[in-house]
């Protein structure tokens, strides 16, 4: 499985991913699941993925060789993030339709959800989730965070914190807290972990990668660990 | 959906679940998924359901039957915790193929997951989840808890705080605060919760229900947001 968040607040987006993959429990792997695709003061674009990982890869360099090559349309042209939502959604269903033409395709989910977000000069930021089937939805001021892949888990942390106009540090730390929750209770959710955070009209941005012994991840894990079990002892 | 926890620690056992049912979003109801059998001073057993609510009433109105009946073998002249085990297995196996027989059943679920402890006298209390095949895995002193229905969101809790050492009162009030964060997330589970807490050898139970204007519970859950909102962000 695959566990990624993205938020829109005020200030700007943040998005965090893991990069652990498996097909079944002796299949695991480390993919990135964080890609950026940008023109600095331009245009800032994040894909997050989740799903079937051949057909992720796929829809991930069509977009950048569409960009290389000045296929029209592609995500350095298009005029507005709606417009780049809809040609990846384009992608997406394509070579979900192709795959499952195949004669062996029975059975195989060749799925993809994508969290995307970015900004175009000119435009506020957005952030969408595009589905398998090509359409989407956007993330609004009422809900502020999408998620995909092994979403449960992390998920009551986020609903007590994130609001639209929660800071872009306190939302980082929310998400890092959200992944430490999951990868407690699930083992297809590990380390390392992707962070990117795009303050509002920067048009520019890039990730960082969180290892297994980062300091301020390891910190906050073992004090939120700690503050929960001394929180709970001291409730009625 | 449904939330039903069940903990096997050293001093007894502690149930919870919730009481919402639905079949899609526009049919909501209400159904106890606690359910008690016993001859006080001789055997107490507690059912928890998750599932097709068809198949899991049957299956508990059955082995009442047995039991008012005399029909052998009943939960009340087993002669052991497992053999009560491998009875429900019995009985959800061929409630279900009924079920699955008829002409309707086309993509109809008819599985039926029961979260099943108690104590025999001369026995260990014990705790098992039996599943729609009939077949059943047992509590331990490596995993004392054990959960059914929308069981993801309140995972994390229960993971940092829940040993097998972990005393009664302090287990319920952590199962009370997975139910609030399982609430808070999501809609499908919900209000009244039935809790039963089992002393070794008490051989002897109760269940207690608690409403949406319980005071214990409304004061735990403001608390509990409260504090995980401090020390979120008292956290470096």
């Amino acid at each position: 499985m695959t566990y990624c968040i993205a938020m829109r607040l005020n200030e700007g987006l943040v998005f965090a991913s893991d990069t652990r993959t498996n097909a079944g429990v002796d299949q695991i792997a480390s993919f990135r699941k964080m890609h950026l695709l940008q023109q600095p003061g331009e245009r800032s674009f994040i894909l997050l993925t989740s799903g079937n990982l051949a057909t992720s890869q796929n829809v991930i360099s069509r977009l950048q060789i569409q960009t290389e090559e000045n296929e029209e349309p592609n995500l350095f042209t298009v005029g507005s993030l709606f417009r780049a939502a809809e040609l990846i959604g384009e992608q997406v269903k394509s070579i979900i339709s192709h795959n499952a033409q195949g004669q062996q395709s029975a059975g195989v989910d060749f799925g993809c959800h994508i969290l995307f977000g970015g900004q175009i000069r000119g435009e506020e930021p957005r952030l969408f989730h595009i589905y398998p089937e090509g359409n989407f939805i956007e993330a609004t001021e009422d809900t502020p965070y999408l998620q995909i892949g092994e979403s449960k888990y992390g998920k009551p942390i986020l609903d007590r914190i994130i609001h639209h106009d929660t800071g872009l540090n306190q939302a980082v730390k929310c998400a890092l807290i959200s992944f430490d929750s999951t990868m407690h209770s699930n083992l297809s959710v590990g380390m390392p972990l992707d962070i990117a955070v795009y303050r509002n009209d920067a048009l520019e941005l890039s990730m960082e990668r969180i290892e297994e012994d980062d300091d301020y991840f390891n910190r906050l894990r073992r004090s939120w660990s700690a503050g929960i079990k001394l929180l709970f002892d001291d409730m009625p």
